[in-house]
């Protein structure tokens, strides 16, 4: 793989998506030409199922599968022939919301329900080179969804609370590959950062 | 769970579509009353996704995932409450297909894909208490499919060749569980050997 693969995650109301928005406007970034993707994918065949999966009542487990087989589609037909292609490519959400997300969700069905999660994705994903967790309180998070109006059943504060915690265990056992960004601050104030953080990492390779 | 779950497996072209409708017609088999399913699903969100999925050049892992989606949704929806509330549950394919199916379509994806694909499932499936192999040569059952106008990319006698053999290793693994149909008989004499065990299997319990 020639490219880099630079992920943003964290919890809905983040402000990730955002930021994302912000990145491919912004001009420092567009030198680099990245490809811009997300997950759940859209307009796929798989992407479309997690979509239609979230708005129903379907099985958490099902759930985490239908998410499982988008990320392997996003992986076959986007991000690897773009990593080899020696593209940089920039995914608002990856596999790490999987095993953070899930790793709530699947509780009640399974041991160990996070590392269960990590331990399927790990013969055949694709680890990304940088993460950038956007961190925030989920009371604040809750407030700016609800601003949105987007409210679902994930964007419950308690829920967010241990996806959160997730989130910040993935980062402190790969201190590496996470960056942990402080979401609470303006798009503006956060969108700099990273932009910064995204070009020194570039410019270091 | 008070009810039993029975499975009747095989490469396609094996005749286990045929028995199942049959079976459902038998009057000895109506006197238990027993839950006819299959899968992939129909008419759900994720028996759509897989049947989709096979139409299209999904990515045998994402393909693999979809069905893996569909299998919890249908054990959580349709199988899990059938036995709870004391059902004998027939399903036309279950967890043993992708064991031998995706044990083939993945060899070049993972290191031991039938395996991989069985402790996929091992946390939370529910085992079937019996389940019928229908047994064929590859080359009969491509004939039969040929001739119901059905040939897909799957049937391929090279490729069921393969399918067969991982079918043949699990019914070895459990004897106790597998019963191997010799498939290539006329459909009246294998639904005869059919409803027989399955009368002998229920009635011993």
């Amino acid at each position: 793989m020639k490219g880099k693969l630079i992920t943003l995650e964290g919890i809905d109301g983040s402000g990730k998506s955002t930021v994302a928005k912000k990145l491919q406007e912004n001009s420092e970034i567009r030198l680099f030409e990245p490809v811009f993707t997300r997950e759940p994918t859209r307009g796929t065949l798989t992407g479309n199922a997690v979509e239609n999966a979230i708005q129903s009542e379907t099985d958490q487990l099902a759930e985490l599968f239908l998410f499982t087989a988008d990320h392997a589609e996003h992986l076959a037909k986007l991000i690897k022939p773009a990593l080899e292609n020696g593209k940089t490519v920039i995914s608002d959400r990856y596999s790490d919301s999987r095993y953070a997300y899930q790793g709530v969700t699947l509780k009640d069905r399974l041991e160990n329900p996070l590392e269960w999660v990590k331990s399927l994705h790990r013969e055949w994903t694709i680890v990304p080179d940088l993460t950038f967790l956007f961190d925030i309180e989920p009371e604040t998070a809750v407030e700016r969804c609800g601003k949105r109006g987007e409210q679902t059943k994930f964007e419950k504060i308690e829920f967010l609370q241990k996806v959160r915690g997730n989130f910040l265990s993935l980062a402190k056992e790969e201190p590496n590959r996470f960056v942990v960004i402080d979401a609470s601050s303006s798009p503006e104030k956060v969108e700099k950062e990273v932009v910064q953080k995204i070009i020194e990492f570039i410019k270091k390779d």
